[in-house]
């Protein structure tokens, strides 16, 4: 990556929690009121890596609220996700970063055909580039979870779902999606953070071959998935026979809210569960829940329970209680990813970048799950930028 | 390994609770009463390395208590550690490998010269070695945890260690690792599956290198420190700075009441924390408990607390709860090494082992503590035998 | 109660694992081959009250499987509910119980009136008091979870029941409710151990006041909600507000696989939801999931997850986890329950007996849910038989 | 208690944790800027109790540290005990409070006799009953647990302790029991909230017979052993068999480090075990840790594991974590105390205030521990003030 080459990150969804952490943090760390941990690309192996700095980096995005990122941080500073010292610090910075936010696409209130939409989201990236003599921006999705998106036959071809965006009386696209074609369409490489549809239809994986971009996914992975593909592999590794993990997420926040509905949580549930079936196969039996406990806020709390058998059949058992603030997990590696993808576009890598699968749950174009596996691939492939 | 090759296992504390378990579990596995969980020299990544089979491998050994096996493992089926169903398989075998157990050393009992207990140790292993027509004989320590030795010049030097042996007034080794100087003079690979001085002596190594006999070692990590050496690479992996890491263990039968020693459990305690600063630095906070709690028997139970900082200073935990068999994860893993150990001399290997860091908590000759790089060092290394 | 009485104990379900665990424990008591680690009658307290020996309870029952409860107790005691001590000594006298199991109701194979079904079921309850000599015969419910009972105008009088049980065209009450009826016109008293709608219906409660028969229920009390009640009041005791009770419970056996069908599922959470709200309030967020996890065997396991506020709204947590074998909790109070209600019905108490709520999830006419009361209440109002 | 008086509340160790949130939440309550989570005395049960109000109280106290209360206040809003919202609005009146403050006795830095010294303190309190003309002024010691205090035969008779205490060259009462001898002498109630050795001396307790005081203590209850004495009636009410009970403590702040010194340590353990034993019999394993984990700061977290046995010998297992800040737990308490102490005191009580076992780990004059029976002896006592 040249020197001097400022990249834009534009965060869809850019008023959320994670969002919002992510803009304090990285505020935070150009403030020098902050370090560094939880960000991956600070780790030595990424030394000589040509990543953008935290100078070069510039936040925009997309969101369908209003509430402004300042008081979103004031909220987030009370519920112990950032301290007071870095609210004080950081709190002019967010009122410039909110003024960059534009309105994104809501089905209820859009009118007329997805392309439109899709136009005005695409122009809101360019003009973020050209204000900013940007050499790239990367779009990252850290919108709320959308429900699972039937599948449409306009999905699997680019042309097919280019005619279809263009019929003002059909929308194709779920939001996720089409902020993901509307990136592409502005020459952006593309990161789905959620378990939302996004890119994963072959439809704009095509449309970024066609391009030549690249694009990195799905649903970030921050606690007890990270766990389970820390801890799976362990397991076989010692030829120790899993005979069923459970888990029971508690969440508060926006997150837990939106979770709460059973349709949408499918998407994560699946999501969680592809991983375990990978890595342990499908005869584990693996009840899994989401629940929404408002008065945890921002704090997540997912308890798993792991039985399994030894030698000779002993039954023995493995439980684990993780806490955390699920914004302060995920916000770091939304920067982490921001640097990778830019110096992979900067590189001239296209497609699905599979030695990201160490931030993903359900890593695009990869089956590889265990964690110490995705480490190493992550750390060779970042040697070759 | 050339076929047809009969191995020796000879344990060092035959009758104990590990040892019972690794030869009740043989037989099971010859009568095809029990698979293979819980070996690792099982996995397909080990298919195409000239193993011992288990039809190959012939168990006997030392040990100072005279309880029968066919005893200690109805003990251990009341206990849950055995099926009755594998008990009653097994018993006529056990009976065969107890008439293999020679009197161990045990310095309260034996007079005259550590030399002559040394002489008699290695003609037992030699004896046994000619009776069963066994190409090589792996010598494995399993007996109960000693007091942390104290240091003597003779330890560092052979010359001088061998001296000393011979004088009837003194006895500078402890029985750990007189048996291993017994080990060695019989021309057998060692390994130190227990925290106790063993082959650690640099005197013993010396003799190793003269004999040309691998050795590997020190102290089976079979519960609480493998999760921490799986765990703690996912905390550097995500930049996440742990902060204190807690721990309590809780065990019954014959270990808990050695470790209920003071003295005794400083050995293993020394042993557990040496991984955890080497896989995350001094300054962690790291308080360790080993509690005797007969009641438990044959289990035993780990919690772990573990206090970690993410991005803007946000603290967050994590703790496991860890319940399982001590015999049934140790066992397997006696077996796994006797094939090992018994492939790598027969391929002209000779020194530490230190490949095989993958199975012990303070691994001879390495610093590596990371267990998915000892996986990977293991099966890369096996393919090179 | 006049010394020399025999009691009937009728088990609903005699074949099931709580039965079987019951029977074997009666049998193994008698024979003191076990202790009564358990039964809460045995406690001091108890000492002076006139309940049936263990020499003095004779067991009989219904069930719909056929299989010997020999068989049954082999699998308990392969899944570590029995000691194969215990086994061997009751293996005799189970046989001799099984011989006093008669079919069960099953709605899929009767045909005719529900009258001429329950009126078989008295009379074998009744021939089983004349073949043995019996003073009396208390019927236990501890069959399987029924569905949720959707309710009926019939449900709330007694006349109208009749008059509809008497049609061969209708079946007005679930299995659970007939055996009550059938337990009520031969006379017993009845206790619902099972959530399911057994005595509840007010129909039948009138038919007990008629007969002027005692009874209990409902929802034997052994786990997750036993320490539920014994945990809330010390919040409401100390003032701290709890704001969340999140639980999960992990069962595999036949209550597992029961409990899988969600609709069956609605009773017991139900059932469990009710004492938390009791306790706390409505208001508190109370996430509950029962997960059938088959490979758990006869063990279940709760994970619960308790948020409260205290001083100056500081934010505080308590976790538990319950491992324990349902059989070996629920049997001991089967047996109690058998000797008190009898005692009551010797004493000539009739109508809900509300004392017994200690025993119960969800106690009949008693809105007591905190443990220690219920403890006083029981023990005091034994003292008065 | 007439109305209109106005009744003291005088802290050993009022700059510390606890006195600080203690006195912050008094003047929170005050300003209606926080409600009385956590105060007992605001539950229904003591509605018509005679007790001072929040306006009636006034708050001094002595300290050997010099921290004004307003930063320590800081600090642990910082730590998350106090909100920020409550820190401002309190701040001024800790000012005052702090002005109220006077230096404690210091064995170091004292010279001359004990008795001096005594005087001093005493003057202290009487002083500030005088300027703020209360009816009585209660002392609470919430200093820094001693180390156990080696027994002197001047500690069971009053005239020989008074003999020794004006005796410059001997220092015979710990610091914590030289308080209690001042209060007294001053004419106070006194409550010891920590298990230092305070008026447990017989010595004081006849002093305080001669001058009709009442007293309470030893070591506030507010976790792990809260939960003990909740949970271990449940298994002798349920008669299963406890057989171990093992605990560990981890915790930061002053409490840990002064904890973490293994002599002082030594007091705590032995007021914790004490009560373990009342309830299950000294034959229960009990190993119990304090860990010292400065990391944790305010926060304190206990694992217990409890083993036990139910029917026919079954193990089964109960653990919890308990997550909470310290200084909530316990201030609230120390404002009760406040409260009921001046009405025991108002209402002509003297010597040990047995019914107020609720509040603590080892109740003076009291074997009771079970909370629910302690907590029904309270309510009783309260209705009687």
């Amino acid at each position: 990556m040249p020197a001097q080459e400022r990249t834009g990150l534009w965060l869809v969804g850019a008023r959320g929690s994670v969002a919002t952490t992510a803009t304090a943090g990285l505020l935070a760390l150009r403030a020098r009121v902050a370090g560094p941990t939880g960000c991956v690309t600070e780790l030595p192996a990424f030394a000589g890596v040509p990543l953008p700095g935290w100078d070069d980096l510039v936040i925009g995005g997309h969101d369908i609220v209003a509430t402004p990122l300042e008081k979103r941080a004031e909220q987030l500073a009370g519920a112990g996700v950032l301290g007071h010292a870095v609210f004080a610090a950081v709190r002019a910075g967010l009122a410039e970063v909110d003024a960059e936010i534009r309105d994104g696409y809501h089905p209820a209130t859009h009118t007329g055909a997805q392309a439109d939409a899709a136009e005005r989201l695409s122009a809101d990236i360019r003009d973020f580039a050209v204000r900013h003599d940007l050499a790239r921006v990367v779009v990252i999705d850290i919108s709320s979870t959308e429900a699972p998106c039937p599948h449409l036959p306009e999905h699997d071809d680019l042309g097919a779902l280019e005619q279809a965006l263009a019929d003002p009386a059909r929308a194709v696209l779920p939001p996720s999606s089409l902020s993901a074609y509307a990136a592409l369409k502005a020459g952006s490489p593309y990161v789905g953070f959620t378990p939302s549809a996004g890119i994963t239809l072959p439809a704009l994986q095509q449309l970024a071959a066609r391009e030549g971009l690249p694009y990195a996914g799905c649903d970030g992975k921050t606690g007890e998935t990270l766990l389970r593909t820390v801890l799976a592999p362990m397991f076989s590794a010692r030829a120790l026979k899993v005979r069923s993990w459970s888990g029971t997420n508690l969440l508060g926040g926006g997150d837990g809210e939106t979770l709460a509905d059973p349709v949408t949580v499918g998407s994560k549930l699946e999501s969680k569960a592809r991983g375990l079936a990978a890595l342990l196969g499908d005869e584990v039996t693996a009840p899994l829940h989401i629940d929404n406990v408002p008065d945890l806020g921002e704090v997540k709390t997912a308890w798993d329970h792991v039985s399994f058998e030894g030698f000779l059949g002993a039954r023995m058992s493995l439980q684990f209680t993780w806490t955390g603030y699920d914004s302060a997990l995920a916000a770091p590696l939304v920067l982490d990813l921001a640097r990778l993808v830019g110096a992979a576009h900067a590189a001239g890598q296209t497609g699905a970048l599979t030695e990201l699968g160490f931030f993903f749950k359900d890593p695009l174009g990869s089956d590889e799950h265990r964690f110490a596996e995705q480490t190493r691939r992550l750390t060779d492939w970042a040697a070759t930028l």
